[in-house]
C-alpha cells in the first residue's frame, strides 16, 4: 500500500485528519445511532471501522449483477485468499441495493438514474466516515450511450454536464432548488487514461459525459412509448452534444460528481459505450458482445487499482 | 371478468380500438423489431400478444423481494393453478427489473427513483400496446415517509404534486423542459378507498403525494451525508407541504402519474407510510412490524382486483 501512503497522506496531523472521509452534517455526530436503512446497516448493530475501515477504492455500478462480476474479478485479480464464488452481499437483508467488500475494495450496486445513486451515495459517504476510512478514492463503472464514438470505447468523464451541456447538478433542498458543481478530479482521470494505454487493444477517451433523467425523451431517443421529436429534431441534439464535449451520455455521473465534491472526495466515472447514437437508439449488440463490452470498465479500473496498490509498476 | 366488460367496453368497434393501450409515439409502428431492452423481451424474439394479451392489472413496485411477495400473494387469492413458489421471473435475463405474470396481473419492480421508473414505465406501456392488451388498470404499489400520518396508514394518492406542491412533472425532450400534468383517475382512486372500508382495521386516507429526485435532502432529512438545514427549517418545509394536501412522500408518483396519463391510461397510487416525518427521519419500527406495513397496499390492490374480477361482491 506504499503507493497511496506516498501520494496522499500528509506528514502531520491535521494532514492526516484531513484525508478522513468527512461528511457536512453536523447533525450526524450528535445522533445516538444512525441506520444506514438501504444498506441494512447500522452504527449500533454493526461495528463500521472493523468491517470498512481499510477500504481505499469504493466502486460503484448500476446493476448487481455486474457488481458481484467485478468484486469476485477483483478478488481474483488481487489474489486474495479464499473463493471468489463465495463471496457476500454485505447488504443481502435488503435488496435495494447489493455490496461486497473484496480487501480495500468496496463495490456496490445503485440502480438507475440520479436518485437511486443520490441514496445510495448518502448512505456509503456515511458509511466511510463512520468507519473512519481515509484516502478512498471512489469510481462510477457504468454502461452508456456514445456520442459519435464506436461501441466498445471506454469513456473517462472530463465534466458530469446536464442536458444543457453544463457542468452543474441542480439539487432540491426543501423545495429550493440550489446548483452544485460537477468537476471531477482531472489527476485520476489521467492515470486512468494512461492505464488504458497499457492494456492491449482499449479504446478509450477523456470526454464530458451527458447525464440524463431518463433513458428515451431526455436522451433523444426515437423508440420510447413516449416521442414527439423527428430523427432530424434527434441528430441535431445529438450534434449539440458532440460540440459541447460530450462523448456518452448515462443517468448518474452529475450527482455522483457533485456529492463526491462536497465531501473533498476524488472520484472518476468510467462508462463503455454500448452503441453509437448517431446510428441508431436501440442496442442491439449480441448478449456475448455486450458482456465483453461491459467488462471493459473494469479491467480498466482494476489495472488503476492494481497500479495504485502497487502491484503492477 | 363481467364486471370489466360492463364498465369500460363500449358497444362498437370504435370503442373497442379506443381500449387498446395507446403508446403516443408514431415510430413504434414502422419499427421492423422493437427491442425492450431493460426487459430483456423483444418483439421478434417473444410473442408478447400470447404472452401478455390477456393483462388487465399491472402492477408495479420498487422493490423487487416484495413484487415477487406481492405475485404470490395474488397467486393464492386468485386461487390459480400451480404453485405460487414456483412462478418464474419473465426478466430474468437481466437484474434491472422482474417482472411476474399470474392471471391477468403483471406485477413489476421498478427500482427507486423518477428515472428508474420512467425506463419502466416507457417499456410496460410499449409491452401493453405490442400486446395489444385492454382495459388495464396501472397500479404502483409503494413504501412512503408520511406527513401527519400514523405509521402504517396507507395514503391513495389524489394528485401527485412536486417539491413546490404542484401537480405537475417536469420532462427534459432534446434538452428542453416541457410539463406534464400529473392528475390520475379519481373514480379508482375512490374505488380503492372503498375497498379499504371493507377491510378490517385498515387506516387509509386519500392525499396528495409529493415525488422528490432524493430521500434525505430534498425530503427535509436531517441525517444525509449532506445537511445545511436546521430541524426548524425541515418542520417549516413540512408544515407547507401538509398544508398542500401532501399526506406523504415518495419518489416516484409524478412521472407515473404523468406517463399514464398522457397514453390515457387508468393509474392509481397506493402507499404505506412507514413512519411519520414530524416525529423523525429514520426508519426505526422493527423488521416484523415494517414487513406487516408493507403488505398492506398489496392487501388493499388485492381486494381491488377480486372485486373488479366479481369474485367479491
Amino acid at each position: 500500500m506504499a503507493p497511496i501512503l506516498l501520494n496522499c497522506m500528509g506528514n502531520d496531523h491535521n494532514d492526516y485528519i484531513k484525508q478522513l472521509v468527512q461528511v457536512k452534517n453536523p447533525n450526524l455526530d450528535t445522533m445516538e445511532e444512525d441506520i444506514l436503512y438501504h444498506f441494512n446497516l447500522g452504527t449500533k448493530t454493526h461495528n463500521l471501522p472493523e468491517m470498512f475501515g481499510d477500504i481505499k477504492f469504493a466502486c460503484v455500478g448500476g446493476s448487481a449483477n455486474r457488481m458481484k462480476a467485478f468484486a469476485q474479478f477483483i478478488h481474483k485479480e488481487l489474489e486474495l485468499p479464499g473463493n471468489p464464488e463465495e463471496i457476500i452481499d454485505i447488504c443481502e437483508g435488503t435488496d435495494r441495493y447489493c455490496m461486497y467488500k473484496v480487501g480495500p475494495v468496496l463495490s456496490i450496486s445503485h440502480g438507475m438514474g440520479v436518485p437511486s445513486i443520490s441514496i445510495m451515495m448518502h448512505e456509503l459517504i456515511k458509511l466511510l466516515h463512520h468507519a473512519q476510512c481515509r484516502d478512498v478514492v471512489l469510481l462510477r463503472l457504468g454502461t452508456s450511450g456514445g456520442v459519435g464514438l464506436a461501441p466498445g470505447t471506454v469513456v473517462v468523464t472530463d465534466k458530469a454536464v446536464d442536458y444543457s451541456f453544463r457542468a452543474q447538478f441542480e439539487q432540491v433542498v426543501l423545495g429550493k432548488v440550489i446548483t452544485r458543481s460537477t468537476e471531477l478530479d482531472e489527476g485520476v482521470a489521467n492515470e486512468l487514461l494512461q492505464c488504458s494505454s497499457e492494456l492491449q487493444n482499449f479504446p478509450t477517451v477523456i470526454g464530458n459525459t451527458m447525464c440524463t433523467h431518463d433513458f428515451y425523451e431526455g436522451q433523444g431517443r426515437l423508440d420510447g412509448a413516449l416521442c414527439s421529436f423527428s430523427h432530424e429534431d434527434k441528430l441535431e441534439y445529438l450534434r449539440k452534444a458532440y460540440d459541447a464535449g460530450v462523448r456518452n451520455i448515462e443517468m448518474e455521473s452529475t450527482v455522483f460528481a457533485a456529492m463526491c465534491r462536497v465531501c473533498g472526495l476524488k472520484a472518476a466515472v468510467v462508462c463503455v459505450a454500448l452503441l453509437n447514437r448517431f446510428d441508431g437508439d436501440q442496442i442491439t449488440s449480441t448478449h456475448d458482445v455486450l458482456v465483453e463490452y461491459q467488462q471493459r470498465p473494469q479491467v480498466l479500473v482494476c489495472h488503476f487499482i492494481k497500479k495504485r496498490l502497487g502491484l503492477i509498476v
